[in-house]
C-alpha cells in the first residue's frame, strides 16, 4: 500500500443536463484541471453529475399524490409531491418519523427519503433521483477513460448518507467499476500471528468519503481523483457488493 | 476548499508499549518518515497505539466469567473471559447474534464487541480495549505537536467499525481535538438558490476514513497526515458529537 495518496479536485465541470455525456464531462473536467490520469488512479463522480445526465429528474408539477402520501405530508407539514416521489423510489419503507422515510431503493441502498434530493436540482419544483444503475455508468466512464487514457482506471459513482448511531452524513460508493469495493484481509496475519478473520475494510466507501473532502457541498466539484491507493483490480465489480446481505446483517 | 489532498502514511513508529509517551511516538514517527508538520495539518492516529501505550490491554488469563458469559461462549463456542470483558466494556447490548455482541460502549458508540478487539494485540491470550477518553488523548497530542511545531494541528483517534446495512469496516473517528468533526452546511445556499437544510458532513469521520487508505491493517503505518482540508478549527471539539442523540437518530 503506497504511503502517499492523492485527492484531487477536478474543476471547470459545467452543470449536466439531460442527455448529456457524463464520461465526456469528466474528461472535459479533467482536461481544464491539467490533471493527467495515471495507472490505477479512481476516478469518483457525485451521482448528481450522472443523474442530471441521465434525465433522472422529476418535475414535481407532474406528479399526482396518492391518499397515503397526502395524509403523510399533511402530517408533517411536506409536500405531498415529493413524498409520492420517495414512495415510487422505495422498495420497502424501513422507518417512518419526523416526515422523513427511511426507505430501500431497488438498488438495495437504505436510505434517507429513497435519496430523493431537492438540493441541487437545476430547477425548482424538480427533485433528482438516483441513477437507475449506478455500476453501470461507473463501467461506462471507466471504459472511456481507458480508453482516451490507455491507463487503468477504477470508477465510483457516490453519495452522501446518513447512517444509524452517528452524527451527519458521509459520502459512500454506489457504484463501482474497476475494483472491488474492499481490501480483504480475511487469512491474511497481522505482526503477532493472529489471523484476522473478520477484517474486510470497504475500500470503495473510504475512497468516496477521502474525495468528498475535496468536492464539497457547494463547490460545484462533482468529480475527484483519488491517486495512490493499491486497490484489488475487478472487472466484475458492483457497488450492490457493499449492501450488507440481510441474512448476515448482525446490525440490522 | 482546497482542491489537492494529501494523505501521508507515517512510517517507522515502533509498537508501542505501557507508558510509552503517544505523542513522543507519532513526534518521532513524523521525524523518520521526513515529513514535517504544516498549518492545518490533520493528524490521524488509530487507537491501537494510544489504547498500548495507555495500557489498555486485558490478559485474558485474570478473567474469570459471569454465569453469563460462560452461558454465551458454549452457545457459540466462544472465548467466555473474551466475552466477559466485552459485557464489562458495555453500558448496553445492542443486539446480540452468533457470537457478536452489539453493544454500546461507555463513550456511545456502538459497535462490535463493545470495541474489544483480540488482533493487534501484542501478546497471545491479551486483547485491546478503546481509550478511557479518545478525546483528551486527541487533545494531549495535539498540544504536543502544537508546542513542537508552532503549527495549528488537529488531531483524530480512530477505530474501524461495521456498521448497518453496509458491508465491511471503515475507519471513523472516535476522538477528535483542534477541529470541528462537522461542516456544517446549513444555512448556506446551493447555486440553485436552494437553502441545504440537513447538510452537516462528518468530516472528521471521512477524513477517518481518508486516513486508512495509506494505515492499512498489516502495515504498522498507525499514523497518517491528511493536509489541504480546509476545517473548521475548535478548541472544545469532542469525537462525542458524532455519536447521534438517541432522541433525533431517525435511523435507529
Amino acid at each position: 500500500m503506497a504511503a502517499d495518496i492523492r485527492v484531487l479536485g477536478v474543476d471547470g465541470i459545467p452543470e449536466a443536463r439531460a442527455g448529456d455525456d457524463s464520461a465526456q464531462l469528466v474528461i472535459d473536467g479533467l482536461h481544464h484541471s491539467g490533471i493527467t490520469l495515471e495507472d490505477n488512479d479512481v476516478v469518483v463522480v457525485t451521482h448528481k453529475l450522472v443523474s442530471k445526465a441521465e434525465d433522472r429528474l422529476v418535475d414535481l408539477r407532474t406528479i399526482t399524490p396518492s391518499a397515503f402520501a397526502e395524509r403523510l405530508a399533511s402530517q408533517y407539514d411536506k409536500d405531498p409531491r415529493q413524498i409520492e416521489v420517495v414512495l415510487q423510489q422505495s422498495t420497502r419503507i424501513v422507518k417512518m418519523d419526523r416526515g422523513v422515510i427511511i426507505a430501500e431503493t431497488p438498488h438495495g441502498f437504505i436510505c434517507a427519503n429513497a435519496a430523493v434530493d431537492a438540493s441541487n436540482a437545476p430547477e425548482s419544483e424538480h427533485v433528482v433521483l438516483l441513477p437507475i444503475d449506478p455500476d453501470a455508468t461507473a463501467q461506462q466512464i471507466r471504459t472511456r477513460l481507458q480508453q482516451e487514457t490507455g491507463k487503468q482506471i477504477a470508477v465510483i459513482i457516490t453519495d452522501s448518507f446518513g447512517r444509524p448511531w452517528r452524527a451527519g452524513i458521509i459520502n459512500i460508493a454506489i457504484g463501482v467499476a474497476g475494483m472491488s469495493p474492499f481490501h480483504d484481509y480475511r487469512g491474511e496475519y497481522d505482526e503477532h500471528g493472529y489471523e484476522l478473520r473478520a477484517t474486510v475494510i470497504a475500500a470503495a466507501d473510504e475512497i468516496a468519503s477521502a474525495a468528498e473532502l475535496v468536492m464539497g457541498k457547494l463547490d460545484r466539484r462533482p468529480v475527484a481523483v483519488v491517486r495512490g491507493y493499491d486497490y484489488a483490480h475487478s472487472d466484475t465489480a458492483s457497488g450492490r457488493e457493499l449492501v450488507m446481505d440481510p441474512a448476515k446483517d448482525l446490525f440490522r
